[in-house]
């Protein structure tokens, strides 16, 4: 086991700001400044291209953590953030410009190399997990939750389905190719997003990843507009879906 | 024009309701207390074989007036509630108990004979709000919504389709059966609910009915389960839609 090394602290407006690494892998914890004892823990997943501050990232983080009182980590994607490109990231990336230049889908640049970043993140994304549970402030027993979009959703498939300790999950926006028989053996509570004008993945994938979903509980939010339209307010939703499976703390 | 008669007032616990009748509909008004002059309007749709004062109307007018300070009417639908029954009415029933009882689809009775209401509805909302509009607590300016699901929808659709006083509502879980013709010359602002496993109502169903609104704005929310177990944080939701549409006043 890995265990998680501090690398700086900050802290302001209620909330703290720790940089951290797992086994070389850079993260973030954001927590209440006070009373964050034994709270809820949302492990968050980034887009593809962005990283573990992006402002969307920081966002619902803050959302977390004021409105509920939760802790939020958010860790780099291989080849995202403050982690090296290999060469075949260059490559897949370059191929993913050359389709988008050329008018080609993307669709299936975007799942193959999601698919091969979810290999490497999930087994990174449950060493965190032990090593934020090592922690006092978090332990072993409080719920965790799973809140990621687009390739968020493409690692957080993988990770739900294998991942015990995650009890509720907020996912959205990918094809079903490679996910729909992941999503076959996840049973926890979903809360799952798509755009209906979506111009890269078509309502029948939305709808069918959403339906793959062997969740007793689940909810689809489907909102007008295209792919990078997502409203704001799905990630007040999202805070809100977490709040009421696992209670707020404020 | 018919003006508007009250019948009877009370007040507890924040909320003033008063019923009315115009001409001879019987409706009941539930405002704030207190500063609910010029406030929104939310005019409300009761289900199918329920009434304006049916628990999930006062539930519901209860999120409204409380948490936004806003107005809420409902009225009984033909036939429903302080109404009597036609004989046509008598006989659609009898004939849906019927389709019921041999366990064939329930569909095709309640879309033709919600359409029959929805006639007749239509006339007496926009009297209502011609009246409601003439209190000077209400007033012909604020900002006008429609919520109303399943028989609401049947009512709602034609109703907001036709008043360009209505600038925002929540709807749902109908059949696009006549109502998706009238759906396409909607384009206010809309939050739509669907059941995934509803036993009446079939997925594709379902989505014709959201797909078929011209509105720039519309969200969709589905929820695992049947008909009858549409989730209660969904009337927290359309709350929401429209305090983020018209403003919260308190």
């Amino acid at each position: 086991m890995y265990s998680l090394v501090f690398t700086s602290e900050s802290s302001a407006g209620g909330i703290r700001e720790r940089d951290f690494t797992v086994g070389g892998v850079p993260g973030v914890l954001w927590s209440p400044s006070a009373g964050a004892d034994g709270a809820p823990l949302i492990l968050m997943g980034h887009g593809g291209g962005n990283h573990k501050k992006h402002p969307a990232m920081a966002g619902r983080a803050r959302l977390l953590v004021l409105g509920c009182g939760f802790h939020v980590a958010v860790i780099d994607a291989p080849g995202h953030g403050d982690r090296p490109r290999t060469a075949h990231d260059e490559a897949e990336i370059a191929d993913l410009f050359r389709a988008r230049e050329a008018g080609e889908p993307e669709g299936p640049i975007v799942v193959r190399y999601n698919a091969h970043l979810a290999e490497q993140a999930v087994p990174e994304w449950r060493a965190t997990l032990d090593a934020l549970q090592a922690l006092p402030e978090i332990g072993p027993d409080g719920p965790v939750g799973y809140f990621g979009i687009n390739m968020g959703t493409a690692i957080g498939v993988p990770l739900v389905a294998s991942e015990p300790r995650i009890k509720a999950a907020v996912l959205g926006q990918h094809w079903p190719d490679v996910l729909a028989e992941q999503a076959e053996r996840i049973t926890v509570p979903i809360e799952f997003v798509m755009q209906w004008d979506d111009e890269h993945i078509s309502r029948e994938e939305g709808l069918a990843l959403f339906d793959a979903f062997a969740s007793e509980q689940k909810s689809l939010h489907v909102n007008s507009g295209r792919h990078k339209e997502l409203p704001r307010f799905e990630a007040e939703s999202a805070v809100r879906f977490f709040a009421r499976h696992f209670g707020t703390r404020s």
